[in-house]
């Protein structure tokens, strides 16, 4: 299985400029990607598939959107590439479960048929479950259950700042609940620029900023290096 | 139909103090309170429950959890003062669905037999979805659908900062992936320390803060005073 799973899109040098070498590496000479554009919500897909289809020409990848296929389920079943933007993780988990296409895209990624990159709502959905997105419950996915491609759950965009007069809960906060009702499953809170490379049992994170395991309740620190996710122990709570 | 719905309980004046004058307004009288601690995750339900009792005895009114009673729909029944503490929404929803108590609720507080205080989550449930909650969709609720109590969606914690380095959406970006996938139903964003009043037909924002309108692509900022519920259009998208 090769995943590359990013945290977002955009950096201070364009729409998917800083992980354009990262990219290439994943493809590893495929140069036909299956793009997933469910998670858009506020822009068009085929809009959306355009954007990507111009980020990735500079490394001679090409893109068509999984919305234009005929057959999608054909379609993902014999991709090499499979590329899913972010937006609106609900609204992507929901087109993927009612078109069928959760099992068949799992699989043919298990299998290593395909190879797979995401950001944002693509990342989290690898996750067992989606329920350390950040995003609004605007539809009902059917479920949260979802690709299940590594053992714990990403949190992308994670920050845990502080805003000057808001009264709700912090991100930290956030994830604090999800891991007082789940202590068992560890949770990767990727901040911004940073993303996770899964090489078969390898996975390995990248970028400047620390990112943070949290696991019932403790929080551990991590640099740029070999992965390890941490142990869950419910004997610990 | 009497509510009070607060979008957060917590000033620098301490815990629930801004609210005391509402509350009181509200209760007109009654000093018995159901306490609904469902959305409390991170804490102890008995511990919540203390803290809003503790908070509401300056105004003398008791406060008893409802996790306590032992017949919970009997309790809710006869309450006569609900009042529904923040924390995860789907937690909360999750629980009074699974314990039957979402249908009796609503009947009790519409027929004006009990009058109901909540903030952030307790107000967001008031709507008739809770696809407009900030929260992580930490358990599975069965389903998004809520109270319905007031004919638009609550947005609590309401700000549109946008945070130095963060990539992901801005709560408003967040609001139009609602907004255009339910182009006929009013979202109300919130603000801290702001709150709405529902006698009857007559609804009133209060706060310092102005609050803002979201239907379809149009948003509309208010000030304190009458809160007319904006009225939805299919064609307008």
């Amino acid at each position: 299985m090769e995943l590359l799973l990013l945290s977002n899109s955009t950096s201070d040098n364009g729409y998917l400029v800083h992980a354009l070498d990262a990219i290439r590496e994943l493809a590893d000479g495929r140069t036909d990607a299956l793009f997933v554009p469910f998670a858009g919500v506020t822009r068009d897909w085929d809009d959306y598939t355009a954007q990507v289809r111009e980020a990735l020409a500079p490394i001679g990848i090409s893109v068509r959107g999984l919305h234009r296929e005929a057959d999608p389920r054909a379609a993902v079943a014999s991709a090499t590439l499979i590329v899913t933007g972010g937006g609106n993780t609900f609204r992507l988990l929901k087109c993927l479960r009612e078109q069928g296409l959760l099992g068949p895209m799992a699989a043919r990624l298990r299998a290593g048929g395909a190879r797979y990159v995401g950001w944002s709502a693509g990342s989290v959905i690898t996750s067992p479950t989606i329920r350390t997105t950040n995003d609004m419950p605007i539809v009902d996915p059917g479920g949260l259950d979802s690709l299940g491609l590594v053992p714990f759950q990403f949190n992308c965009h994670y920050f845990n700042l502080v805003v000057p007069g808001f009264r709700g809960e912090t991100r930290d906060q956030r994830l604090a609940e999800f891991t007082v009702l789940s202590p068992e499953m560890p949770v990767l809170g990727l901040p911004e620029g940073d993303w996770v490379r899964v090489s078969g049992d390898r996975r390995t994170l990248h970028g400047e900023h620390a990112a943070r395991w949290f696991l019932g309740d403790r929080t551990t620190d991590i640099a740029a290096g070999p992965l390890d996710v941490p142990q869950g122990d419910r004997a610990a709570r």
